[in-house]
């Protein structure tokens, strides 16, 4: 399978270390090759219908910014679309930065590699929770596959969770804590009893929370993964704007020790189901699988016969969100 | 789908139930029908080519107490194995109870249906904590399926789980609550602060541990899925001897107090991996994916690319154990 990744930051170079360490295991366990044909970043390209080597891609990135420079292949001229022209491909794993604004550059390569026949593998967010019934329709339009678990908790399947774990049983609701910044924020909060705006700063200093924090810690990243729940698990057609979203900018410390002191924590918590689609700061009982610490990400599908199924996983990290980059691949080629 | 169900207690009514309730949808979503034609338990069968009522078989057990008294197709006559060469079947669902010593007669009824070419699904663990490698050996050998969900963690998804949705991520260990009475018990003695006898009858009151607790307090059914879990994911040729077992019936209420203001629960803990097969109270942090209160199960997988991964859900329960006998079935059917 030759795949084109659009992408170069934290999770593309993910997907390049992931398929270097597992091109191995996956050609003895699947029976397939994984083959990287062309790597793109904000820069330029390296294009190569023999195969770019991963470590390679990643030392070059490493050394000089851009994948652009490596040797041979990179160029400086083949950028976004054009390299979708230029490489021949099976599958775009598309991994450029999520736009909340319109949901480029991902909506247009998207389209574009559908109309071109191939599968698409994501790990965006923007386009999908903007345009995610018309991307699911061009993807059925042209009988490819569009995969996205990357896309809501990284590492913490929660999309081939209920379609391939739980088949028998219907998901009525979801609910779940669905960004590890500010999960991370708050549980420093409760346990060292520090201010919002200190323990931010320390996050950022951790470079847990970003040098702008808006996404995360207005719930709008929390928002676009409930957009994507409601529609791939609940068939609820909506897209970002039909969420109701607060976030946790306005949390004292004092709210979080008198909840602490009633047996609560406060976490920010996303609601998927036919009545609400809604991120907000919630009380959640000590010793339930909402109370979690750290960056952890979790979801709680609630279902007719099952009752209720908890996962829980790492929401970030480059090698583990391309974990699922990886499985997604794996199912592409599998289907 | 012609389904034979042998055995009728909690477990094959849930079956009955389930398969009454999802009929139609998974007519609808997977294209196939399901027919239950022949039933057994202990006093006899009721088998008919034209399928049985699950609706009518729960009444006709419920109100005489037995299958066999089912309208018609009911009879005394035909028993145990018998019954498996008597209907036309093309999935053995193998409830009956669990047997440790011998695992019968669920070992020779699942051998029995391979060597007719038929395939199984199981919520038994007897069998496969005593026999796993021979009973995969001969479902191999058979060219059939054998699928057993439903025995590790009722309804929370551990084999589908790891198989389906970390493909990409190899598991190096599972460590885990794989029994719902013991943390029942054991949450209320933290919570209450009360003695091991006196919350053990509480729990036999509420019908959550059985008149014998033994299997579940000395950690014998944790052991059993813990070898299930050993030999199907991790791929270590073990048995229940195998497995190094600590009940929790000498723990006291003074050791969870102390563990208590130390920041810690005691669980009893289930730890698979290459250099322990071990079942054990152990201490877990609060606010931690162990920390997890009441009858519920959990499973952290530790992977190399995924990191650690948790599941969370119902580990018993008649409705909630045939979610995942119907995932099951559905699977057999979709390969």
């Amino acid at each position: 399978m030759n795949i084109c990744l659009m992408g170069f930051g934290a999770v593309g170079q993910g997907v390049a270390k992931a398929i270097s360490l597992k091109k191995k295991e996956i050609k003895e366990n699947f029976g397939f090759d994984i083959k990287i044909v062309a790597v793109a970043d904000s820069s330029g390209s390296a294009i190569s219908q023999e195969g770019l080597n991963a470590e390679l891609l990643l030392e070059t990135k490493v050394n000089t910014g851009s994948v652009s420079n490596y040797p041979q292949f990179g160029n400086n001229d083949i950028k976004g679309m054009d390299v979708l022209d230029s490489a021949d491909y099976d599958c775009l794993v598309e991994a450029t930065p999520t736009n909340i604004e319109n949901g480029e550059p991902a909506k247009s390569l998207t389209l574009k590699a559908f109309t071109d026949k191939k599968d698409v593998v994501t790990s965006n967010k923007g386009h999908l929770a903007l345009f995610f019934s018309e991307l699911i329709n061009e993807a059925n339009k042209n009988k490819v596959q569009f995969k996205f678990e990357a896309s809501v908790g990284g590492a913490m399947p929660i999309l081939n969770f209920v379609e391939e774990t739980l088949p028998s049983s219907k998901p009525e609701s979801i609910i779940g804590i669905l960004n590890g910044t500010t999960n991370y924020i708050l549980s420093r909060m409760t346990s060292e009893g520090s201010s919002y705006k200190n323990t931010l700063e320390e996050s950022q200093q951790l470079g847990i929370a970003e040098t702008d924090p808006t996404q995360d810690v207005e719930g709008i990243d929390a928002a676009c993964k409930t957009v994507i729940l409601a529609n791939s698990l609940l068939g609820i057609d909506c897209a970002y704007n039909d969420v109701e979203v607060t976030g946790i900018s306005k949390i004292s410390s004092e709210a979080i020790e008198l909840a602490s002191k009633e047996g609560y924590f406060i976490k920010l918590i996303a609601e998927v189901s036919k009545n609400a689609l809604k991120v907000s700061p919630r009380l959640v009982k000590k010793n339930s699988p909402y109370a979690l610490e750290g960056t952890l990400n979790m979801a709680t599908v609630k279902t007719d016969l099952a009752d209720d199924v908890t996962v829980v996983g790492k929401g970030a990290g480059s090698l583990e969100t391309a974990s699922a980059i990886l499985t997604d691949i794996i199912n592409v080629f599998k289907k």
